[in-house]
């Protein structure tokens, strides 16, 4: 049987709608194959980026300890202080947000870089105490600027697309106080995928071809999930990162989204690829 | 004779004209009482600022050097290579851009931070080759990001000033190409000044009270110029960014602006002290 081919033409006829595109903040991610590739895309799209690996870079360079802490649930996530949102700004607002910009600029996409305190883009609520497991002990920790987002400025972001622009997200977002909080740029994306319209399909960038049956092995693609699966394939991945990833996919279905696909951010074209199903499809 | 009290309703009641506000780079500035004075504004105004001294700290805790250059005829400025701006992006747009909006929101002015780049809102021409004198030899520099502002992407500008967000703006700007590139803040403004409409208003927050006679001596103040004076007063002005500062002045005035103020931002109240005259206003 011949391959089926999708073309960017073919998919955004069939529907006209809004795509996130999350790009993941590992160290590998081809960002300017990602850009490159999405220039050929018609249909709408917003741009949820990371900048991990970069800020952890600059730290190091700037001699500042990276503390991670680990929820009694077993989420993970870094311990933001004072010093670390400065650090954290000049990565992701900094850095990495305006290089894209730049890359997406030269490929003619009018991007916009802002991050969740940018117009009020985003606002959540401040973790004033949040439980953290050091070691074997669950500690109570008071100086962590994070959150979870709660309201997007739906207003600001329509205005922005339906005005020739593309906007290119990344935290931090704003607390109810005015402050900058860090955030799971997961749960950025399930808020956005309910509270925009039209988010049909949601495209994880990640380190990797898919979501794999073998995390050491990268042939173990798993082609397909259907979303009535996705609890069971959640109990398998037991890392932290993962689990927030899987709980987030679960919300985002709770509202439009149709399709949610994990394809690798490493290679050439990877936009077509992941359309053409050479990566994780959930739907 | 009583003093003249001007308060902010007089003012904006006076005219309905937008103001522009420019932050320097200095490191004494101080930006919490300047965000925290103009939440009173109730005029339009958008503000352009710098992160001088917050570049050079943050890339000698990066162990990058700066590299200044000057031009044939005395007008000083940074080399700025690749690895300069990504210092630069990580200093300007990230941490004090972001720092600024989060300022901002806590007071309730709806900031919205946008570097040159974010929806082409300031594009200009890259300096492909620059003359520069290093001791007494003038060499062509050929790896500069830089260039000079000539066009303002209005559209964007009013629309977000109609929809309730303030523009906080900072270099890079765009290039042609699509590349990111330094530019002078004072370019910036006096752009902005030509091509927005009813800007009336210009105010300078800098590490001075105003324009001095004598520059070692902060009770040379000079309280007013008459524009023709400028050319005059320009003269004495020898060093490099002081010199670009006038001449950027000079161009305001081609325009609609009828005032621009040089003053203190390193004190308590800076904008209503600005406003009462307690500076150097050229009009």
């Amino acid at each position: 049987m011949k391959e089926q081919v999708l073309n960017f033409q073919d998919f955004t006829l069939v529907d006209n709608s809004m795509m996130i595109i999350k790009i993941g903040g590992g160290k590998t991610i081809n960002h300017k194959a990602i850009i490159k590739d999405l220039a050929n895309i018609e249909s709408k799209f917003i741009v949820v980026h990371g900048a991990n690996a970069l800020r952890n870079e600059i730290a190091k360079k700037m001699n500042h300890e990276i503390n991670n802490i680990t929820s009694p649930s077993g989420y993970s996530s870094v311990l933001t202080d004072d010093n670390a949102m400065d650090i954290f700004l000049m990565s992701y607002a900094g850095l990495r947000n305006k290089r894209l910009v730049e890359l997406a600029q030269e490929c003619n996409i009018n991007a916009i870089g802002l991050t969740g305190i940018d117009g009020g883009l985003i606002t959540g609520k401040r973790k004033t105490a949040i439980k953290a497991k050091i070691g074997n002990k669950v500690k109570m920790i008071r100086d962590d600027l994070s959150g979870r987002p709660n309201k997007i400025n739906t207003e600001l972001i329509n205005l922005l697309l339906n005005n020739n622009t593309v906007p290119f997200l990344c935290p931090p977002i704003l607390s109810e106080e005015g402050k900058a909080l860090n955030t799971e740029n997961d749960s950025i994306v399930s808020l956005l995928a309910k509270e925009l319209d039209n988010v049909k399909t949601i495209i994880h960038f990640i380190e990797a071809p898919g979501l794999l049956q073998d995390l050491n092995n990268e042939n173990s693609l798993i082609k397909k999930i259907a979303r009535q699966e996705l609890e069971h394939v959640e109990e398998k991945y037991t890392k932290g990162r993962m689990k927030r990833k899987m709980l987030s996919i679960r919300e985002a279905f709770e509202n439009e989204v149709e399709k949610v696909i994990f394809a690798d951010g490493r290679i050439e074209n990877p936009v077509t690829n992941a359309l053409k199903g050479k990566c994780t499809t959930i739907e």
